[in-house]
């Protein structure tokens, strides 16, 4: 099952990190941009070129290092058809490095248009006669704010072709609460969604005891965090909100279980970006070396996160 | 401004109907998909080719009728690069043929990744040096359920763009209440989000007094619809639900204001498969007459609204 797939590669890599594939045209390295501009012109064509350069050159300096990579679905999108086409790409290339990928569109609707978005995402699109070829990432995160009807058509589409989920459940926004902790018969909306995620992980689990379907909770919520991670014992946790948006490995470490477990930390720009930081420029990288500062970057988080983990007593015991 | 645009063309067709562009492969008539196989092959282009020539005739069929047309992503989606470029060339043929354009993507993520759906679907994406040409739907529905710093980067686009938002507030699934009538301070969500749309609203404003900050509010929900009203004076609703998800005209009028506007009234499934329907097939229209079924569809959906608003005393003075 897909989930323990991503387990064993977390063991594998002795490494729960998750890095956030989202490319920021302004951000890319002069050097990257520059080639894309000869290649296809200042185009969308050409930006989106320049993220897929980009992505290419993170994924062959960390696949080693982390088990699973997050593409946040807008840094494509903008680009329209190139963007899709770099998007479709980049999946295939992490899928080639054994890496676990997510798809995080945070996509929804009604009933039967949610199908389609399973479809789109995770499915085999209908031709004109048959099905197409199955898409190739192995989560999708969706936003419950339709209901259950709106969710039902993505457990769906994972159970029939072994994929994952990752329902929005506490975001790590500043204003997630607004909406997010009202109240259902005095219980937090937060806390009945993952009640849902919970009824459904129950019955829907891999070999490792963990379930497909997960649940989005932002890393920058200590307390919501601890009472999910009660409420969602066979369920992993896709954490946003590590390094720009302030959280630390103290506070993620609660989203593990006792058995070290359950939780993937995401972290985008710290890792992608690391080039921009002082301490990378003054260690000696420049642009050009905008990968290597990517995985000096995920190798200082994981021993930030192993020492919490250790700190804890949370450290899986095989590792 | 936008929603000025839109009011003038509603005035103009006597008509506040919009066709759901939904195109789905096993619905298009054989002729149009026989064709895009033999052009474009059984491939993902060749499904994405014949919703276009599906939607290009319905267009053609409708435009005179109908002030707008609503484009459900998903079924783009469904076909990659292919049906993101069919997406935007079914986006020009509407506004070349005078039609208000409605994205219906439902996105949202956090505040910094709302920016960048916002330039995705609204705005000019940034390129390797400066910004690429502006997109051309005109509103975009978006999902509030991160609060309101992930819709604020939606509001400030449309803003500089001219473009209009609809905001999901009560949707029109059956499981809509699940979520959407979690209490805030003993308000329902549905009620805190229509709340701050009509605050937003009521500082951005068009010459017609309405705003292009809009709602999306279930055709299947009268009585949370007549509070919805009440809550949002000068915003636009977008109701779907009407047709095949059970909502008649008599439902509906209730969401338009005592002036007549305030309302669209969106189908796909009724019009753009009215040639499925037997009374059509009786009627002696076969697949090859759809586009006419289609558009026999909206006057009859328009004559059974404008009766409706005259019972109710709702139709706008100078129609």
């Amino acid at each position: 099952m897909i989930i323990d797939e991503l387990i064993n590669r977390i063991d594998n890599r002795q490494c729960p990190i998750v890095m956030g594939l989202d490319p920021v045209i302004s951000k890319i390295p002069t050097h990257i941009r520059e080639e894309a501009r000869n290649h296809f012109g200042n185009t969308l064509e050409g930006a989106a070129e320049a993220c897929f350069a980009f992505n290419r050159e993170l994924i062959e300096a960390v696949h080693t290092l982390i088990p699973a990579v997050k593409l946040q679905m807008a840094c494509y999108e903008c680009y329209d058809q190139w963007g899709i086409d770099v998007f479709k790409r980049t999946v295939a290339l992490c899928r080639s490095h054994d890496l676990t990928v997510i798809d995080d569109s945070k996509r929804n609707d009604i009933g039967s248009t949610a199908e389609l978005y399973a479809i789109a995402h995770l499915g085999q699109p209908p031709l004109i006669e048959g099905l197409g070829s199955e898409k190739k990432a192995d989560f999708l995160t969706i936003n419950p704010f339709l209901g259950r009807d709106s969710i039902l058509p993505f457990i769906e589409q994972c159970k029939s072709s072994d994929k994952g989920l990752f329902v929005l459940a506490r975001t790590s926004n500043p204003s997630a609460g607004e909406y997010q902790d009202a109240l259902i018969d005095g219980v937090p909306l937060y806390l009945k969604v993952a009640q849902f995620i919970a009824e459904t992980a129950e019955s829907w689990k891999g070999e490792s005891g963990y379930s497909p379907m997960g649940a989005v909770v932002g890393a920058t919520w200590p307390r919501e965090m601890s009472v999910l991670r009660e409420a969602m014992p066979c369920s992993y946790f896709l954490m946003p909100g590590y390094g720009a948006q302030g959280a630390t490995s103290d506070d993620a470490v609660h989203a593990f279980k006792k058995d070290g477990y359950g939780a993937l930390i995401n972290s985008s720009r710290a890792i992608c970006y690391a080039y921009l930081e002082p301490r990378f420029r003054e260690g000696g990288l420049d642009e050009e070396g905008f990968a290597r500062a990517a995985s000096k970057a995920v190798i200082g988080m994981r021993d930030d996160l192993l020492r919490s983990l250790i700190q804890a007593d949370k450290l899986p015991e095989n590792w």
